[in-house]
């Protein structure tokens, strides 16, 4: 099927403080018109914090979205200009109280291609010490500490619903030769 | 951290084919406002299409949102008042041109819990068996046959660098015993 023409980059129709909607307008092959609208996104990190006894240091976060608090590992938006490393160890800082010693690349990942353009960036996050940041306002976030090999078994068996936490868990597992 | 109060829902500020977005006005706990806003999803189904082989049948799919073709998962948005294995089964058909004997769930995914509720359900489809429906107009796709086995490591190593196939690979291949 050919593909459908864009007009670059398109109207920003809404922005909030981390990232904006633009909508496009697409020319089909059949000559009509449709709007497609996707969120413009500055990437995220994700963190993988792994303690010298083998666990991870995950969060129980609420998410307004989804009306309840759920599993997920440290993450946050980065900010347009930002530094991807100043970036991941000021998410560790904020949302888990401790900074890395080392921080080494685990890869990336496309969050949501269908509607954004996020790319996830994945760190293992090692050499905890405590050096905590204030966390943002509007998080709600309690530390939920967990074996790696346990968070392997809750990616594959479906406990672990996060999709950045199962790709980070499963990068860091192979990584660490789990 | 005291999590923010909400008016529920928020105002529709866009409304496109498959999804919407809302935009909220929160109160923060030192009392001052902040709008959010979120992507209101009727939830996607991620089909793992499995050979007797043991091969699955991944797209390379035009993403206009990466301007690039990325290695994925057939996948697809519910409509928002439709069954969920109608929509499976239509997805399955419209993407790759088979339909599925039997349709296994892996459970569910949340996409991106930071600013949109999408749930993705996760199928494993086996009994394919050639039955086509016409492609969406707007869509370039081209089948992509691999081993699971490839995938699996592929998803480990960073080579799969798309949310959903990694958590589909790794769900399919727990449930398969590899």
């Amino acid at each position: 099927m050919a593909q459908s023409e864009a007009t670059p980059d398109g109207a920003i129709l809404w922005a909030g403080r981390s990232w904006r909607l633009r909508v496009r307008r697409l020319t089909q092959p059949d000559g009509s018109q449709v709007e497609k609208g996707y969120i413009e996104h500055p990437g995220a990190v994700v963190l993988v914090p792994y303690q010298d006894d083998g666990a991870v240091l995950m969060l129980r976060q609420y998410r307004a979205t989804l009306g309840q608090s759920i599993l997920e590992l440290p993450a946050g938006t980065r900010g347009w200009q930002e530094e991807w490393l100043a970036c991941a160890q000021r998410e560790l800082r904020e949302e888990t109280g401790f900074r890395a010693a080392t921080l080494a690349p685990l890869g990336d990942v496309w969050a949501a291609p269908g509607y954004s353009d996020e790319v996830m960036r994945f760190y293992l996050a090692t050499g905890l010490q405590a050096d905590p940041l204030p966390a943002d306002a509007d998080e709600d976030i309690t530390l939920a500490p967990l074996p790696l090999a346990d968070l392997l078994a809750m990616a594959r068996d479906g406990r672990l619903q996060d999709a950045k936490s199962i790709a980070g868990i499963l990068r860091a597992a192979a990584h660490l030769g789990l």
